[in-house]
């Protein structure tokens, strides 16, 4: 297998530690034999269970002893609840090690010179598919200590929510909405504000197509001071349940912990708060082609004025999920 | 050159025949002489002038004799301001005709009949990519006797096509706009409301990117009772300028005369009319990958009140223009 098939490779194994690893990256490691076989993956488990390297070394075992390392972040040098990924790669026997991103984390960092020293071939490849790709949340948080922030939309072609009467189940179709759920189980936290906890009565969990709980699920987090009923469906089996009793979506960001991947789901008001602070990063937008033509629209930003204050993406890609399309965008 | 090759070249040579051939279809001719090789191509002059079969017909001259016309449309089998197309392909000596569409129009149809009881080789390819292109508006005027009628929007991501304070240009980026003058070009009216009129002063005519008025121009339509000044640029240089004093829908496309390819430009309020009226055909969404989150909605319909009052459509394609994006949407 060549270097770069190992890293696509590193890459999709990584996609399942997402929404799992947190605090740690979600990190993919492939092993390679001398002779550039494959004979280990493995990914980022729970916090205190093994790096990457080491579930990728275990499959390994001994075929690894003069072979490659390839892996999404440079590996750690350092002793945490785990012992450093740059010493079992050594016990290992591994001679050649490619990663993609360097480690931003001042503790953990210098894995790769340790290996050097030592003697290993240490080489950098996939830098750019790896930092925007899955490790780009985490790489954000820790380079300016906030989550990374993702202002999801589900709207008409006219970006309308809902109509006047309130109705807004659903605008997007089935596939859409399987799609938002499969999103989630990568999520550290959602924000909601108290007004669509209160009208959708949302639980806020990633769900399989059948209605079953995914085995991860993000933090519950909701904005606003009004109760929110014991018996409401966010209050029930999910994820760790959080209300912040103020709008400031600073705060809310903070009541998100370690979180790293972070989504806000609504309503207009909560959307506005955070766009006027500058606080969204990506938007992912599902588009219905309908047209509604009254009712809400999906963002409400009263400090708005003019055009010039409106807030400038980049698009990064486009699908279609049934009859809808989804948006990427991110911040320019 | 192949059938369905000629067909393609027929199919672009019609698009020029677009906003000129009004009330005629704009329709393209290919002539491939005996060995199959191209000799002759052409569209539909304005009214009045050749239609496409012999403009081709002139350009392959002799090496018709024997060959093969492959058109768009059914040649027509009646004289109106010039004869019939059956009578100059049988004097030409053409053995095979392909064509796309059969003319729907029972006092030119029979072209094929006529041909073919005179020994020519009948045969049709390509209907689908015809119908539902270049001849879709002509299709649908001669079948409903009203023309197609196309929505335009160009808004932010979240729907909005002005800031509270009324600045709206420029939303979308340079690309999109010079677009959209290129579509322009193949209308044959555009009808937006006396707000709109007022309030951005548009000339409504194509215009190349260095501003010059391209050769075809569309019919120009003011809806709404409000006074529109004589030196408002939309009673300057273009197509012809009419005001109809209603806000009937039905009433304004009555006022584009014998058009098929009609586009309304907006204001909401007047596309609001056009979908409640159920007279909105297609959709072509410019959607710049900004968020503003305050202003006018593109449309603005105040019959709507619940999420079933919508108006879907499908999905025809997406297309970047710079930053920008353009949806196409068509009745489903």
């Amino acid at each position: 297998m060549a270097i770069p098939e190992a890293m696509d490779l590193a890459v999709s194994a990584s996609r399942a530690a997402r929404g799992l690893s947190r605090p740690n990256p979600p990190v993919g490691a492939v092993i390679l034999d001398a002779d550039q076989s494959l004979v280990g993956v493995g990914h980022t488990q729970a916090a205190g269970g093994p790096h990457a390297e080491v579930v990728a070394l275990r499959e390994a075992g001994e075929r690894a002893r003069g072979g490659t390392a390839v892996v999404t972040l440079e590996p750690c040098a350092h002793t945490g609840r785990t012992g450093p990924c740059t010493q079992a790669l050594l016990a290992a026997g591994v001679r050649n090690l490619v990663y993609a991103v360097a480690d931003p984390n001042p503790v953990a960092a210098g894995g790769a010179a340790d290996l050097a020293a030592a003697g290993v071939e240490v080489s950098v490849s996939g830098t750019e598919q790896v930092a925007d790709g899955p490790l780009r949340e985490w790489l954000f948080r820790t380079r300016t200590g906030r989550p990374y922030v993702t202002a999801k939309l589900a709207t008409s072609l006219d970006g309308r929510v809902a109509a006047p009467d309130g109705s807004s189940q659903w605008i997007t179709g089935p596939q859409a909405r399987e799609h938002s759920h499969r999103v989630r189980a990568e999520l550290d936290a959602i924000i909601v504000g108290t007004g669509t906890a209160l009208a959708d009565d949302p639980a806020l969990t990633s769900r399989t197509p059948t209605g079953e709980l995914t085995e991860r699920q993000p933090g519950r987090v909701v904005v606003g001071r009004r109760e929110i009923p014991a018996t409401a469906r966010l209050r029930g089996p999910g994820g760790r349940y959080v209300q912040v009793r103020s709008h400031d979506p600073a705060e809310a960001l903070r009541a998100c912990g370690d979180a790293a991947n972070v989504q806000v789901e609504g309503g207009p008001q909560l959307l506005g708060a955070f766009l006027t602070a500058g606080l969204v990063d990506r938007v992912e937008a599902y588009l219905a082609p309908t047209l509604l033509g009254a009712g809400r629209s999906a963002i409400e930003a009263p400090a708005v004025t003019t055009l010039a204050d409106r807030h400038d993406f980049a698009l990064e890609s486009v699908i279609t999920l049934g009859a809808d399309l989804l948006l990427t965008l991110c911040r320019g």
